[in-house]
Parts: structure tokens; C-alpha cells; sequence
């Protein structure tokens, strides 16, 4: 499959994006709004990757860069929001996408990559040099917008 | 015990603030290299909780908040670095910074947190209301400072 990826830009902010996001998780927003997401994303320094075939949005994947006291000040990038279109799965995207993130994790000078992911997407993972390391907790707020 | 928690200060960049994370990992940071890694924390909007028992910094966690685009545009927290110092431990001052910065995500708008954690500590973390969700997944780059 011939795939670009790059980073996202305003342009790319259009409903076949939102889209690829939805077969993630809901996603319930506008593009307008989606541009005020966006801007806010830029402002905390997430970056997010768009993978294109033949210009068309096929898949996503984000790193948020954390940067630590611990480790000498050193760095932890976090891999978030992997999502492939529902018309392009199975074509090796997802782990395209993960590659990419990963290369620009290391290219900032982070010391390892961390994200999480439910047990049975593990071989995946571990494919593109991830183990697994611990657990991932979650609580969630209620009556809160997108609980 | 008598802790109170609040915010970090540059003021609170002491050896002692050292030590407290040495308990987690490796600092490996003189106290003015500790005040450039904060620079740039605060620049990111990485929040930094301290907790005090008399003054004296006895624990630390940290808070990330992550803006999404997908849960309607959503803010998921993302709580790091949990440490006390050694002196300190079993206390229930790593459940007061956790509860802490967990209630900063929640007055922030975040719809979740998560948090990572090792299998031994998940009874820890349900007393907070945090469960078992998914798995923490790591790729170690060789070769860069603090790997």
C-alpha cells in the first residue's frame, strides 16, 4: 500500500478526519470546533500524524512529549489516538503510523515510549519493539462531557 | 499526619525535592538543572504537586493533561511520578498526593485518568477509585541519556 505520513495540518481538520477518529471512539465535533481542539493541541506541543493514501485521510496516531525531573531531565513520549479508517484496516497502517511516532519520539530525545492498549493488540505491539511493562489504570468521572 | 499538598514552587527546588523523586528512579540533576527541567514543564503544562509534613517536602506526583479531539473534543488526565520520600513511606501520603492531583483532573474538565502502575500496587489504587483497565506497553531507546 502506498502510504504518506505526516503531521497534521488545519487543512487536514475536514469530516473524512473526524471520521478516521470516530472508528476509535466517538468523537462529536464540528470541524469549526475541531480547528479549537486543534489549536489547543499545538499549545500543549501533541502532535498528531495523518497517514494518506492518494491524499485521502486514512489513519492517525498522537505523541504527547513529557518531559521528566527523573531519568536527568530526560524525556518519556506517550503514543495516543491510534485509529485507521474503517475502510483501511488490515493493511498494516496502524503499525505504520506507530513506527512513525515511535521514530520522532526517539528524534526528540526521549529515553522510551510508553502507551497502553488492551491485551489482545500485545503481538501488534510487541512487532514494533513494545513489551509489556505494567498496568494501565483508569477512573472516570461522571456527568462529566464524554464520559 | 499533618500534610498538606499544594502546587511546587521554584522555591521547593532543593536537594531535598531531589531526594523525595530519587525514591522512584534516578534524578541525576543538579538543583539549577532542576529549575530549567521545571521551565520547561510549566511551559508545557505539566503541574507538579508537592506534599509537606512541617515544611518539609515529604512526597511528589505529577499531573498531564492530555486535550483530545475524540470524547467531543475531551481532556483525559494523566497522572506520572508518584514518589515519597524514603523516610516517609507507608504513611498514606502517596494516597493523599494520588486523591489530590486525581481532583485537579476533575476540576480541570477531564472525563477519565489514568495512571500506570505495576500489578502489586492495582489494590492501592481501586482504594482510590482508579480499576485495571488496560495494559502499559514501553520501548526503551539505547543509547540516550538515562535509558
Amino acid at each position: 500500500v502506498d502510504i504518506v505520513i505526516r503531521e497534521l495540518t488545519g487543512q487536514d481538520l475536514t469530516e473524512r478526519f473526524l471520521e478516521t477518529l470516530a472508528s476509535l471512539s466517538e468523537v462529536n465535533l464540528s470541524v469549526t470546533e475541531a480547528a479549537e481542539v486543534f489549536q489547543r493541541r499545538l499549545r500543549a506541543g501533541i502532535r498528531t500524524f495523518v497517514a494518506l493514501h492518494h491524499d485521502e485521510i486514512v489513519g492517525t496516531a498522537s505523541l504527547l512529549i513529557e518531559q521528566k525531573f527523573i531519568h536527568h531531565g530526560g524525556k518519556s513520549g506517550h503514543i495516543e489516538d491510534v485509529a485507521v479508517h474503517h475502510d483501511h484496516q488490515r493493511q498494516g497502517i496502524g503499525s505504520l503510523l506507530v513506527a512513525h511516532a515511535t521514530e520522532e519520539a526517539r528524534k526528540a530525545g526521549c529515553y522510551k515510549v510508553m502507551l497502553n492498549c488492551f491485551d489482545d493488540r500485545i503481538p501488534f505491539y510487541a512487532k514494533l519493539g513494545y513489551r509489556a511493562h505494567d498496568r494501565g489504570m483508569r477512573l472516570d468521572f461522571s456527568g462529566t462531557a464524554g464520559s
